[in-house]
């Protein structure tokens, strides 16, 4: 409706006023990878990639330069975001890697394949007609959000534990392991929120020093999330940037 | 276009008064399955759906009660199609050994997966830090299509057999191992037509008696032939009903 456009409008204009965002370099990894095993199979997962695209919006709306790695999703790219499509957790490292220098706050919201094909196969496997089994030799995928929160220069890093059981356990286990500075806890057993599903509820674990701050978010639909979220990163960044 | 809304109208007034498919019943695979690793993860491979749709709308045109058992696609479903949305092959088998006693011809388009694994994990497998490889034991899926040519009552059965290398002879193999009545054979190397793409070019490889006949397609976008597949399949099909 033509109120709903001016509401938007001056929603928007009042945003535009705040900016909290303004003059940051903001990554974000959306979405699943795919790993090949051979021309037409791969290895996968359920992310549809929303969440983390609800989070580029939210974060070019707030003002920031917001480049957006994103696994295969059917999702448009929001408006005001830089968008580049990989395949891999191999070609996401990369793209990540190439942007290091100039982001401020890493987001890595994309549920990266742990594991790729030993071998990829030039051709198609073919079935075996004799054989009832057969084995898959997967290696470790490198550890993308990880090895963002190692190198130098290090920026703010946030990460994602999609869980289905022990979900804040897990949580702040990866968040020391890793190194990060916060991360987002969510729990994807539950099918009302979570992968594929336009609604999540999450927990949002901060580092402050040796404490962990645990905060519980109410749900809401992931771009009502994701605005929140960025604000309270935003605020947590700019508490640790002070000397 | 107005101009182009009435000749569309005309165009599929005159199918309907030929009609080549009325009174058949054709059930139609399409798309990949997804063979779970865990909640969250699973196998899959590149299939779109868009030749097993196509099939299924030009089927539907040309007269024919038309059930479509599709695998996870970003497709709407066509006009007079019945779908019926399905995840793995085990799945798709049941829906297809449901659909046999109304199936005159089935047409098998679906890119099952051969494999699924073992043991379908109820919690996210976690990463083992200390472990750099995993092995993951798969199990062969039941073949749907050798399994529909087999049973009784049998349809009319027409496999697809989408290959990258040595492609008619894969085809010609398979039209005799799984008992089939026709085939279709797709090289999904050329990157221009098969998986994903809107255009694809086909050989029809037809079994009469002892010999093969084989009938190379015209490229042609997907809609196009799907039409001129299921013309030359129909003709076939009554041919190989008269006593």
């Amino acid at each position: 409706t033509l109120l709903h456009w001016i509401e938007q409008h001056f929603a928007t204009a009042t945003n535009n006023t705040v900016q909290p965002a303004t003059g940051l370099r903001i990554t974000i990894t959306a979405g699943p990878t795919r790993e090949p095993l051979d021309p037409v199979r791969y290895l996968s997962n359920h992310s549809s990639g929303k969440m983390g695209y609800a989070l580029a919006a939210a974060a070019a709306e707030l003002g920031a330069e917001v480049h957006l790695i994103s696994g295969p999703v059917q999702l448009a790219v929001p408006a005001g975001v830089q968008c580049l499509p990989v395949t891999t957790a191999e070609e996401m490292l990369q793209a990540c890697e190439a942007r290091r220098n100039q982001t401020d706050l890493f987001i890595a919201c994309a549920a990266v394949a742990d594991y790729r094909a030993e071998q990829v196969a030039e051709h198609k496997i073919k079935k075996q007609s004799g054989q009832d089994a057969m084995t898959l030799t997967l290696v470790k995928n490198p550890d993308i959000l990880a090895q963002m929160a190692t190198g130098s220069p290090r920026p703010f890093c946030v990460g994602f534990a999609a869980e289905t059981q022990n979900v804040e356990g897990y949580a702040q286990d990866k968040l020391l392991r890793k190194n990060l500075d916060a991360i987002v806890a969510n729990d994807v057993s539950d099918p009302g929120i979570g992968f594929g599903s336009d609604d999540n509820r999450v927990t949002l674990l901060l580092r402050k020093g040796e404490h962990t701050e645990i905060r519980p978010l109410p749900q809401n639909s992931k771009q009502q999330l994701a605005r929140q979220l960025l604000l309270e990163l935003l605020t947590f960044y700019k508490e640790q940037q002070q000397p």
